[in-house]
């Protein structure tokens, strides 16, 4: 993989652990385009227009158009932005010390702080949802989206509707760590380049999510940089597929599919904004379930568990209680085996 | 602890790798012996009178009066009748080999096999429940029984109806190897001696119970006389209690307790009834859940996993994704102590 051609260098992306295949990069008026996003695999699509009136939203413009409201933006020692929930912290976790810093600012301020910014600062990273405070001309960009191939899609997959459209600015190297959403998700890139990784549902007994009730849910505890192979074996094993995301392309991210974003280094500011939907109606269920579905049975075994406990302390000995010595070791094989 | 006087000796008893305390042995008039059923708590009743008609339920009266029916009789290559569900074997495991072959015969066959015992011969041991082809004379004991004294105490304590009464005739040195039931049971001794070796409910962590679909479910896996300290390592913290049953006593298992049950070495067969009554309505419930309530959601996460699966070779896999690395380890203790 190597995209000199189109702005950006191989040297500039991060050596990891585990190999990787490119994604597909394909017009959207090829039909494999559309049978990957019906099998829930990812693809490049080079040439949805789907965003092209944004493609002018740089700094001067959304500091202009944006509004005069403040937005979230969240403040980082180091390159990396995981996500956290508020709610998760309130409800469960009074002691968890967030990674990450929420400080809502004005669009302006961002900006100057962006331009401003020195190596050694602290890094920002705007994660704000698009609603109806945005300006006229913002309106005016979105409404010239490309809807009806969006809407087409929609329709033909059976998503739900549109939840939400998230707009990202980002600094060069910003990193947001790997986990998987429970969306679909059309990722359009605006400005600069993201680097996108991805692995598959499968992968959900290699990459270590965080239990359900922990702010860090749907995380996982797994970092590409300092990879801690004893806690984590399974991740000897990661196979992923990945893209240099550049203005104009959009890539799908499928339902729970694993991925981790980066801005590429040197190359300068980014802005995407995304598309999130929510899944379909639950297919037919057909044994053997999907990897999809298993982590769902799993999500649910966790907040029932909860839910019956109460108490998020107990729910780590009762699993242990559960599974060691009763699912591991020769027993289980012998079990599984003969069973 | 030192029955000699009663009709045993301590050196009859098999030595094993945890402690016990002695089960106390109580007058059923003490209101001691009440609170302890009422805390579910095992206990040792001298006194009931429940059984007396039954006491001369001896091989001889048996075989005349039992019935003319075929009986429930299993067979052992060895002194361990390890239980099994059938059911579970045809549903899940066919490849199952179950430790002991079910014989039916008639009563006077099954007395004529165990008067011409001899070493090295397969061992057998009848449990049979009471039904309506016993003969008049067993009928007119078995309404004889006790049945004022236990119906004040099933109300008292809520329990459910009386679901049934198994009749053990087994051989000297025949072992009930450790398990847990679902119901409260009242266990009374008529001929012979029996060990009886209990677990509370709370070390469901350190017995380690096979699958809950699997046919040895509720069955520890955990073998005494030869335990595998490594497969089963909470095994080290095991504390018991016991006590060695004579003729006319009833002990209280109470719902969940773990228990093995062992016919004493060189003291001849063992005749022995018990009443199963099932657990009362749930009670109001209340946080941190009992130890039973807690072994009772396991079996509920296991149950509704199969039944998402479909497959029991696939819920091995899928728990331990679940819990490996996720809640085991330093990760789980951090999250633990943080949350
Ligand atoms: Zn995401
Ligand atoms: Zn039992």
């Amino acid at each position: 993989m190597n995209g000199s051609a189109s702005g950006w260098e191989k040297r500039q992306l991060n050596k990891y652990f585990f190999n990787t295949e490119p994604i597909p990069r394909l017009s959207c008026h090829d039909p494999l385009a559309e049978e990957l996003i019906a099998q829930e695999k990812p693809v490049v699509l080079t040439d949805t227009k789907l965003c092209d009136s944004a493609l002018k939203w740089d700094l001067d413009y959304l500091a202009e158009n944006m509004g005069s409201e403040k937005y979230m933006v969240f403040v980082s020692k180091d390159n990396k932005f995981k996500y956290y929930d508020e709610a998760k912290i309130r409800q469960y976790s009074s002691n968890f010390i967030p990674p990450t810093r929420r400080v809502d600012m004005s669009f302006p301020e961002f900006v100057r702080k962006l331009k401003e910014w020195k190596e050694g600062d602290e890094r920002i990273y705007l994660q704000q949802g698009l609603n109806n405070t945005v300006g006229q001309a913002i309106v005016m960009d979105f409404l010239q989206f490309n809807w009806e191939w969006l809407n087409v899609l929609q329709k033909k997959n059976n998503w739900g509707p549109l939840t939400s459209n998230l707009l990202l600015v980002g600094m060069e190297s910003n990193i947001t760590p790997v986990h998987y959403d429970e969306q679909q998700n059309f990722f359009c890139q605006l400005v600069g380049y993201k680097r996108c990784i991805l692995f598959a549902p499968e992968y959900y007994d290699r990459l270590y999510p965080y239990p359900v009730y922990h702010p860090h849910d749907r995380q996982s505890q797994v970092d590409f940089e300092n990879p801690d192979f004893e806690r984590f074996p399974g991740m000897t094993h990661l196979e992923g597929v990945e893209t240099v995301l550049g203005p104009g392309e959009v890539l799908h991210i499928p339902m729970y599919w694993w991925h981790q974003i980066e801005s590429l280094p040197n190359r300068g500011h980014t802005v995407s904004v995304n598309f999130w939907y929510k899944g379909g109606p639950t297919e037919k269920v057909e044994h053997p379930l999907k990897p999809q579905q298993k982590l769902a049975v799993m999500r649910n075994i966790e907040k029932m568990l909860l839910e019956a406990l109460k108490d998020p302390a107990e729910v780590g000995p009762l699993l242990r209680a559960l599974v060691i010595g009763r699912y591991t070791g020769q027993v289980a094989e012998g079990q599984e085996g003969k069973l």
